[in-house]
């Protein structure tokens, strides 16, 4: 079976929407991510995967898949006729590849990632004054769209909703676009993105420093 | 014809260097990256793309795209045979993507990015902190390996070797790094790499600020 190790409200939480999304059963393997333990066992979470970080998706062949743009599209290929993802060699597929790397570059690692280390406003003013210009990106793109690519959810979709899902806790609230405040709500409305993100935010709260 | 927007080693070369692996024509215009400018017709750059970054190819079709991982892969699978991308399907496309979104988000925009940001030594810390332990992820994989993927040179090594480039500008000394050094000699030994980066170290002393 697959198995996802994760971190409540984490990025794997990208992951955990397109599992479920694609109804793939998985095993869920939640790991701290200060002490680097995994919380079921007291397993060392830096052998399973050096990075450190989550997510890390154990595939079917028993191999190890980190980082969301390779562990979301593998997740999709899994199950086409889910369309989470545009076939190989469509011309959306290359947008989807795009927008994941959008998320994961210029929202996650670009604005998020800095607003976790610094807590004074000399260092945050850079990510701070990028990230209205960085959002304007997709809040145009998806002022007349239902979705990032195509006419249905993708994972690029689970990505993006995730990561707008964390402007709050990071000072950014997203009512400033309404386009992508509009989009979170619709996104969040999917019973299997409302699921998700219930189990992880009950989990969120038991987890301590 | 194919067209890139590319500013002179920033991360665009690794475009470059998968259009001359691939023995793709191309037309590359240039793009001054503080003023916005195209060189070329003194054209406003971000009205080609909003997000005011390279690279930005102009695909067969006529339409923009963006963001390196997206970027590479279209060039990789517009000449499949040249092996630049394992098959979609395969199994190394996923390893391939991991290496994409890892070169893109932990080292470019993790740590690349805020030296560029801050100067002092304070803002500095933390990415510095980090990429020791990021950098150990590529250099453990790449010990016993010539490529990040399979036996060939592929667009993640066009990803990587423009990254590891940027380290020593950046005051990271990649010596401290045998696997890592002996890699990017072994790039920058490739002829398309080669003139890749001999074109673009050429264009980058006639850039002021
Ligand atoms: N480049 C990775 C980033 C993964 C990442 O940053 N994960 C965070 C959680 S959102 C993490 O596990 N951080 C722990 C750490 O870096 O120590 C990706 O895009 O998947
Ligand atoms: N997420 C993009 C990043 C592109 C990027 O940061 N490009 C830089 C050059 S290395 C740039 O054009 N920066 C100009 C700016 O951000 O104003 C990717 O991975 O391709």
């Amino acid at each position: 079976m697959l198995q996802l190790y994760f971190s409540p409200m984490a990025c794997s939480l990208a992951s955990r929407i397109a599992l479920m999304e694609a109804g793939l059963e998985a095993r869920y393997r939640q790991v701290h991510l200060w002490t680097k333990k995994c919380i079921e066992d007291d397993a060392d979470f830096c052998s399973i995967s050096p990075k450190g970080a989550v997510p890390v998706l154990i595939m079917e062949d028993g191999e190890r898949l980190t980082e969301n743009a390779a562990v979301l599209q593998y997740i999709a290929d899994l199950k086409p006729e889910s369309g989470l993802a545009p076939p190989p060699g469509d011309i959306d597929r290359y947008r989807l590849q795009e927008w994941l790397s959008f998320t994961g570059t210029e929202i996650h690692k670009g604005f998020l990632f800095p607003t976790f280390w610094y807590k004074d406003d000399a260092s945050l003013a850079k990510p701070r004054a990028r990230i209205t210009q960085t959002l304007s990106v997709p809040s145009a793109h998806l002022a007349d769209r239902e979705f990032l690519v195509g006419q249905r959810f993708t994972i690029a979709d689970a990505h993006l909703a995730w990561a707008l899902l964390l402007l709050r806790p990071a000072g950014v609230d997203v009512a400033q676009w309404p386009s992508l405040s509009a989009y979170l709500e619709r996104m969040q409305a999917r019973p299997a993105v409302k699921e998700a993100i219930a189990i992880e935010a009950a989990l969120r709260k038991t987890v301590t420093p």
